[in-house]
């Protein structure tokens, strides 16, 4: 008969370190050779135990952007990059990864439906996870990363915030599943590889905080790693708002518009060897020094110039939108107003902003982008996320901003922050997947 | 008393050559140091003779772009550039050029409204031409010439396009006022230095066809010259289709749009020097082959580097529309249908798309652009220019296009030709300044 969860993490903590470790995607394994289960593992009050992680991670936004690889296979970039990690009490993609003596195949659901689990992309990630545990599995036949090796891996997916928004959300999500099956199995070492085959932005996603992601050298791509350039608490009053603006068409997807980039545009490679180098250095000063103005100038001028290689492409590549123009305007109006640079932009391969600014800034900016972009419908759910109090807006700034409103172009706004890396949920009715190995049903 | 204009063009031919050289700024004089007025006279039946001379000249469109300068002031360019002269049936400007020992003063109408004659550009060009003809001008006192840069100059100019149709109209203002004052003054020199003073992609509409203009190396310009590459009769294939988008904001000027890109983006630079030059070559290939799927794909490559040295730029400069970024998407789905490159498309600093095809293929263009843009109110005056046969559109084709129909996206086309270069207008109605030395009524 299959029961309910009994064991929880606290039955783990007996047996090996389970503090997950912020920002690290490593976990403690319990004592090599034994015969119990690992670290991270729930051991289900069923005559077929299924061992069971949950774990959460976070989106990140690139302020110096990835875009383009040297290495389809191994996804190594032409680029180093820099991301801000955002807080997951706004978003975060949480992964439960069991496995079971009992399952006959690999399974993923992603948002409640089950998804291919061929797709080459997963499949690297299952493949590298697994070869990392073999690597560090003892010799015994009972050992149990031996053992679950020989299972098969059920996943399910979700994350706290609407597909629909069109934030990139391959990060978080193969970031999480990292993270997830490194516990499953296990397995300590870097995860940069791991998560980077699933999709490459992801490996700045093991990390909170602020994160590069070397490019690195080496043709087998094994120090092409994220690392931590200043953590969550390095610069508290930073705010991150994400402008999520009502969608039109269908997009290039990122993976083949960036491989059509690289074989197209000549000023693509041009700014990854000529130019990008010198950013990540003056971005990383810049983050060190909590240098405001010049995060924000360096984050909209290599905003831009993504936007601009995705241009040079043939066929050139489109990801803004007006609306996402207009936000850019408002932006450097609002500046130019104060005299200095205030709030900053940043796009993906989206017309979605992510706007950076200090928390005494927010509530003028909101207050700007709720004149120049009027909500429609949904005035009181406009604003997600952390509180932002209304303010008037001056005469002279609504004069300044010079535009004339655009009703619904910003569908909603998500405040958020800088926040940690991956996270382990101890509460085992955390788990996506039941005793049976199959979703639960939504609650 | 002031009469109407007695002599004409062909009192002219008996005191010298006054053939309009198609393509070249140059006028023979009559024989010098006599006391008779000049080639291009036009000697009033009035006690206070007023000489006037009206030329056309035409609107060019490039197809490698200029964009930055590497000298304000002389208006040199940071790169090479090549256009096609457009037909001055659809588009021109008219521009009369009138001297008289009567003038007090310099003084300028554009369609038919007074601007300020002090403006920098057309004081650059006054001077420049003034210093050409003082070059050449005989010694003694009663060379005409030398009365004529004595005198005052009025200048009245129009053209036969709506400026709100946004259509760059400053290169053929300025060719045309440099052509015309070239007459006034018989001089004969290159005046790709006069036109240029003016607006540097002016020197192009000089000469018909196709038309490089070199950058030139020297300090001081003297060799940053316009150049015919085919003459207009070398493809007559070849078509130009103008889709004149509904306007929408202000724009960043080209002026200082151009020098803001110069002083902010890296890419800007190294497109200038690494791009460029191999692209002129392969253009002027193209060109000089009618190998359109050659000329057509880099038009449309150089359009699109173009635009993202644009957004490169510092605050970025944006001029392309979500309409014109729907131009581009039709004309690469239509281009896929064919399974080749049959339309390109080209945009200056506006939202305006400049398309080429050659003539068989531009029914089914139009065709598809009216599938996707459909005419609001128009739809009997869309089509202005050479007549285009009404051709139905395939099911296939209309799939393939894969648009949401923008209704009245596209204002209007202009569909035209590759042109001839300025003309001198023989016909003394052409004038556009009366005896009296002011702009005549509009008829």
């Amino acid at each position: 008969a299959v029961a309910g969860p009994t064991a929880d993490w606290a039955a783990c903590e007996t047996e090996g370190s389970c503090e997950p470790i912020a920002g690290r995607a490593r976990c403690e394994p319990g004592p090599a050779g034994g015969g119990g289960l690992n670290c991270g593992f729930l051991a289900m009050a069923s005559e077929k135990p299924v061992v069971a992680v949950t774990c959460t991670a976070p989106v990140n936004i690139a302020v110096i952007k990835y875009w383009g690889k040297r290495d389809e296979d191994l996804v190594l970039p032409i680029n180093s990059s820099l991301s801000v990690t955002l807080h997951q009490d706004q978003l975060k993609t949480t992964t439960t990864a069991a496995i079971s003596k009992d399952f006959t195949e690999d399974r993923i659901w992603l948002n409640g439906r089950e998804e291919d689990v061929g797709q080459p992309r997963l499949q690297a990630c299952l493949r590298e996870i697994r070869r990392l545990a073999r690597k560090r599995r003892s010799a015994g036949d009972e050992d149990p990363v031996a053992l679950g090796l020989s299972y098969k891996v059920h996943i399910a997916s979700v994350n706290n915030f609407p597909t629909a928004a069109g934030l990139a959300s391959s990060a978080a999500g193969y970031a999480c599943l990292a993270y997830t099956l490194a516990r499953v199995y296990g397995v300590e070492s870097d995860l940069s590889e791991v998560a980077r085959r699933g999709s490459g932005s992801a490996c700045r996603s093991l990390y909170g905080g602020f994160v590069e992601w070397q490019m690195g050298e080496r043709a087998d791509g094994k120090d092409s790693i994220a690392r931590q350039v200043a953590p969550e608490s390095h610069w508290p009053e930073l705010r991150v708002l994400i402008l999520v603006v009502s969608a039109e068409k269908k997009l290039t997807g990122s993976t083949a518009g960036m491989q059509t980039s690289v074989e197209t545009s000549p000023l693509l490679r041009f700014r990854a060897e000529a130019v990008v180098p010198a950013r990540m250095a003056e971005m990383t000063r810049c983050v060190q020094e909590r240098d405001f103005p010049g995060f924000a100038q360096l984050t909209m001028k290599d905003s831009n110039q993504f936007h601009a290689t995705c241009l040079d492409t043939f066929p050139p590549i489109s990801y803004l939108s007006d609306t996402s123009r207009r936000i850019m305007h408002l932006v450097h109006r609002f500046n130019a107003h104060h005299g200095q640079t205030e709030v900053a932009y940043t796009f993906d391969a989206g017309p979605n902003a992510v706007v950076f600014a200090l928390r005494d800034t927010v509530p003028e900016f909101v207050a700007a982008v709720r004149h120049c972009f009027p909500p429609e419908s949904n005035g009181d759910k406009f604003l997600k996320g952390l509180p932002v109090p209304p303010v008037p807006l001056s005469d002279e700034l609504k004069a300044a901003l010079d535009v004339d409103p655009t009703p619904g172009g910003i569908k909603y706004i998500i405040a958020t922050q800088v926040g940690p890396g991956p996270q382990i949920l101890e509460d085992p009715h955390a788990h996506l997947l039941g005793p049976d190995g199959l979703p639960k049903p939504a609650a």
